[in-house]
């Protein structure tokens, strides 16, 4: 590991995190005076809170990585390159540079095209669209760089198909889809104060915690050194949204966080070459994603807001409802429906008339089906509680299983 | 020149204005729907206008850019690059490929912070402010990748101070007031239809020509191919919004274009080594800085909009005033005054009272009072032909003039 560059990156990002605390209050009445505002739902009194408030964190990220932008390089380097002005000198790490720059250039159109959705409300198709344009930078440095499209195979393939197989374009596919993938997973597993920052927070300290061990073990010093640079800062501006995001939240994050933090996740996953275990690290959001499908691809009616019923009485949050006509479902529905129904994953109650009140298929609801009604503050940390879970046994495939399919 | 790149970086800029013609329109509703608009002051019925249009054309730039990064490095470059993965070969130009992402990172911030502005209205001293944050990542890869921070004297000055002068830290504070006056000074001389985007068509297109001049020179090939690649997708898609923003607009450009277009030209004249040319282009930008100086330091009370006076009537734009007490005028107010009023550039009555009325101090009142009531198509066809006028007294100053200063 590179300690001084560690502990500067370190540094700055504590005074990224001192900049963020302040700026996020002194700019609240700003938001609320341009109208940038969104509704507590789950509160008594549904005040309007300053929304998007990503966009302001997302900028002090940035600046703290600007301002970094010359450190992994060491003097002598630099000095070398100076001295050889013209004649690129052979000791001076381009690729790191490039990744670096690259890394903060999808990151920043990424927020620009977050808050733009903020501002405009996009559809959906947009963004689908949207990470992937973000996405083109990386993708091409990759190729000029790398263009590495070889993956290895694990070992009960390998008689099949050889040690490694060659995808070609389809890793360029695969690296665009990762990043659809981490900037909607998070978008989606949201509703509840303080759940987009809470699980990004977890994901990030999964990543560096696995970057740290990885740096111990002195695998791929370089790759794990330029994670754990774009993850301290990114923790830190996070930790001081957080701190106004969290029950009872005085600021919503916006679009912009959500598009943020999983793009940053993508860039460091990809450059970093650890896309696969960075997948085992959404294990949460993977699980919301397919429970959702059958709402989302709109087999189950699918209401504009899925977010749980807040119960004013008890102050408790309930499972939120979908109600529909048997008789619309057809017969896949109704397969995936008996199937879910059979495994106690949905509620579902039927009227004489055919009616039909089933919950929302949303991994909150899951979690208020198997624990019952309760609060909002703990809800969230339940989530947060099962994604450290999901990140404990990331780990455990990552190690002692990984040996049984691939030679380590 | 590099024939091939430029072709494709023309054809690829020619995708981005039919894209661009087509999103404008198509997005207009939207910002209507969303309140992203703006009074049209100089007209009848006084229509919201949607705002903020730069925003959609900067993307389409940057898409257009991103497809373009592995253009200019040929074939057998990538391919000794992918060949040689770890150990650098000599033959991969580095410093090309750093200096075109790092070009569109401070672009891609510029618009985000640039579009925040738009939304939120910052203060004078923020827009002041983040385009230095965004000239950041320029100044961090100027640091390692050259540090080049002496200047070649005039010959007039060479018997006092030398054949070239090292000022240090003083060429980054340079660099970064560049970008501050390049955003700021589209900014400021704006108010009729198409103005901002007809001052940043001729600035782009004169650069474009000083590139061709001194590509055909054979002088600084790198950097000025370097210019031509950025200079034509703006041409690009400037031209789009031109078509819906000229008289009579159907959409304004809102800040995030004038600092989009600002810092796309600082960025260019700092890469390209043509700082000192790219300002003789803003000569428009300067005299009405200059001019305008005494209502931005408020020597002259400065009212919200100084943007001419529509007469409805006969449906020309006329001189906008400004009044006050002549006695609250201070001592170095006085001077000033007195020095514009021998000059005859500003109109003065005075009342019995001691009441004054004077025109704003703008370029665009300027012409007013030089050519009298105008309608607004034609306020706007004088200012840029007046901006054309002046790239051709610039080009006379660099090339002819430039020999007695320098050994060129």
């Amino acid at each position: 590991m590179n300690y001084n560059c560690v502990i500067i990156n370190g540094l700055l990002s504590m005074g990224g995190y001192a900049i963020a605390v302040r700026l996020i209050p002194g700019f609240r009445q700003k938001f609320i005076d341009k109208n940038r505002v969104g509704k507590d739902f789950c509160k008594k009194n549904q005040k309007e809170i300053p929304e998007s408030m990503g966009v302001l964190i997302g900028l002090v990220f940035l600046v703290v990585l600007f301002l970094f932008i010359p450190v992994p390089f060491t003097l002598g380097e630099i000095i070398a390159m100076n001295t050889n002005r013209g004649i690129t000198p052979a000791i001076f790490p381009h690729e790191k540079f490039v990744e670096l720059l690259v890394a903060l250039l999808s990151i920043a159109v990424m927020m620009l095209l977050g808050f733009i959705d903020d501002i405009f409300d996009l559809r959906w198709r947009y963004k689908l669209i949207l990470p992937s344009i973000a996405m083109i930078p990386i993708l091409m440095v990759y190729a000029v760089y790398y263009n590495l499209t070889t993956i290895i195979m694990p070992k009960f393939l390998r008689p099949i198909v050889g040690y490694s197989l060659d995808i070609g374009a389809l890793y360029y596919v695969y690296m665009g889809m990762l990043a659809v993938f981490c900037t909607n997973a998070i978008n989606i597993l949201a509703g509840v104060n303080g759940l987009e920052v809470g699980q990004s927070l977890v994901i990030s300290a999964s990543i560096l915690l696995y970057n740290f061990i990885e740096l111990a073990l002195g695998h791929q010093v370089d790759a794990h050194n330029f994670s754990v640079y774009l993850m301290l800062p990114f923790l830190a501006v996070s930790l001081a949204l957080w701190k106004f995001n969290k029950y009872p939240s005085q600021v919503f994050v916006g679009d912009t966080f959500c598009y943020f933090a999983g793009m940053t996740f993508a860039v460091v996953g990809i450059l970093g070459h650890f896309s696969k275990t960075l997948i085992l690290f959404f294990l949460p959001q993977i699980i919301n994603f397919l429970y959702s499908i059958p709402q989302l691809l709109k087999f189950i009616p699918c209401p504009r807001h899925r977010l749980p019923k807040y119960d004013p009485k008890s102050d408790l949050l309930q499972l939120s409802t979908t109600q529909f006509d048997k008789n619309e479902l057809n017969m896949l529905s109704r397969l995936v429906v008996t199937g879910l129904k059979s495994l106690k994953l949905i509620t579902w109650q039927e009227m004489a008339d055919g009616r039909v009140t089933t919950n929302n298929f949303t991994l909150i609801n899951l979690v208020l089906l198997v624990f019952g009604p309760v609060h909002e503050k703990v809800l969230t940390q339940m989530l947060m509680g099962f994604q450290i879970l999901c990140t404990l046994l990331a780990l455990i495939i990552r190690y002692p299983l990984a040996n049984y399919f691939y030679d380590t």
